[in-house]
């Protein structure tokens, strides 16, 4: 598989440039992460412009590249930018290919933790580091364990407090988690239940939306309405459980 | 260098345990935790046991070990046991030695990182993997890197809301974020600027506290007194901007 080698050399790359991110000043430390990212994007580019020279690209940085095509892939070079800053070995490297049906193929890498999701529309199935996954059974809320994509922004967190402090209250367990591409598939892998997030990407969801899928979830748009991953947000489910169970909780 | 062996090799059964935690019952997930859990506490008790007969231990599960000493180890055998349900490889094992002086040396290991963080009270330093390292010299609020503990529980957060609510606004990005242990050598290390939470246990920062004093940061209780790693809470800065500061931020 092409992609699984890009992904994975670049995915060492980027995993020494968080080991040797050391800073005094903030300011200095996005620009370096800047600078990996712009890195890690444009070996990312050069290798599928190579390999798949008719596709269209998109990536967070470089914007739009080449020339219109049915095909399109979308990259997002470091998903959980802020926790590389901070210092937490919980960010991946996503690529995602995009035709008329939909995200066709979906590839989600955490250097760290060597786990490598993949999924194809075709195949129907997803794995992680070549083995199938599936959702949790998991089939009641107060068994649930929810991620919300909340960062420490005020007015976020009291929107998520209005719209779910009776989830939270009433789930097993509920954790404020960043980095949509790798919380998407710990659904989609059955290590959580749930994850809701009003500010997640494109870039940061499309692959692990179809990860998900594949191992039998759920994802649905913020608002519960059908899922177009070009939006902002989403609601993801193991499917045993619904996204209006988890909206309704009392 | 003992401490470091064991907690390196303990390191790595920990995390093969973190990947094949897989289960379709949330109970059966916490249950497998709880016993990596006593499986990794009781390899440290009785490495420990073996190779320093005399001291006194205590450890979460276990409780306390051993005869009455002025020498003491405290075990947390997995600090951030939430995330790593979660599927987040941002946990860590810590170990400190707490003698009639405070805490005597104090050891910290992501397995996934690689990240291995030691002092000793004597040396008057700190290392991540054997290299010194130092806070950041960041001066100002507005460009503070900011860790809060909070959990997704709507009590806490509502808490930290009405107490950091205008610091959370102020700095240059807040995150919430758990695994005390680690985060609060992401402050040593320079990484981040400080690192607030009321909830954090004696297990989980005894060893950090003394790696983020010898790297030149502070550490406070939570309600600015002075720091007793046997009480909840604590607030960590790079000692560059005081506790005050953050705490009155308008």
């Amino acid at each position: 598989m092409l992609i699984e080698t890009i992904i994975k050399s670049t995915g060492n790359i980027l995993r020494s440039e968080f080991e040797f991110l050391k800073s005094s000043s903030m300011k200095d430390k996005f620009d370096l992460v800047t600078s990996s990212d712009i890195k890690i994007e444009k070996m990312l580019i050069d290798y599928i412009a190579t390999h798949f020279p008719d596709d269209s690209i998109y990536s967070e940085e470089a914007g739009s590249i080449g020339k219109a095509s049915n095909r399109r892939w979308i990259i997002d070079p470091i998903d959980g930018t802020s926790v590389f800053v901070f210092g937490v070995p919980y960010f991946a490297i996503s690529i995602a290919l995009e035709t008329e049906n939909g995200i066709e193929e979906g590839y989600v890498y955490n250097p760290f933790s060597e786990e490598f999701y993949h999924s194809s529309k075709k195949d129907r199935c997803s794995y992680l580091n070549n083995k199938p996954i599936r959702v949790s059974r998991t089939s009641s809320i107060d068994e649930s364990l929810v991620a919300f994509g909340f960062s420490a922004d005020k007015t976020n967190i009291i929107r998520y407090l209005e719209e779910w402090g009776n989830l939270m209250a009433s789930c097993r367990k509920a954790l404020p988690l960043v980095t949509p591409s790798l919380t998407i598939c710990n659904v989609a892998r059955g290590r959580i239940d749930a994850y809701i997030d009003f500010g997640s990407s494109m870039e940061g969801k499309a692959a692990a939306s179809l990860i998900l899928q594949n191992a039998g979830g759920r994802i649905s748009g913020y608002d519960s309405s059908s899922f177009d991953f070009r939006e902002k947000g989403h609601i993801c489910t193991n499917g045993n459980i619904g996204v209006e169970d988890y909206r309704t909780v009392k």
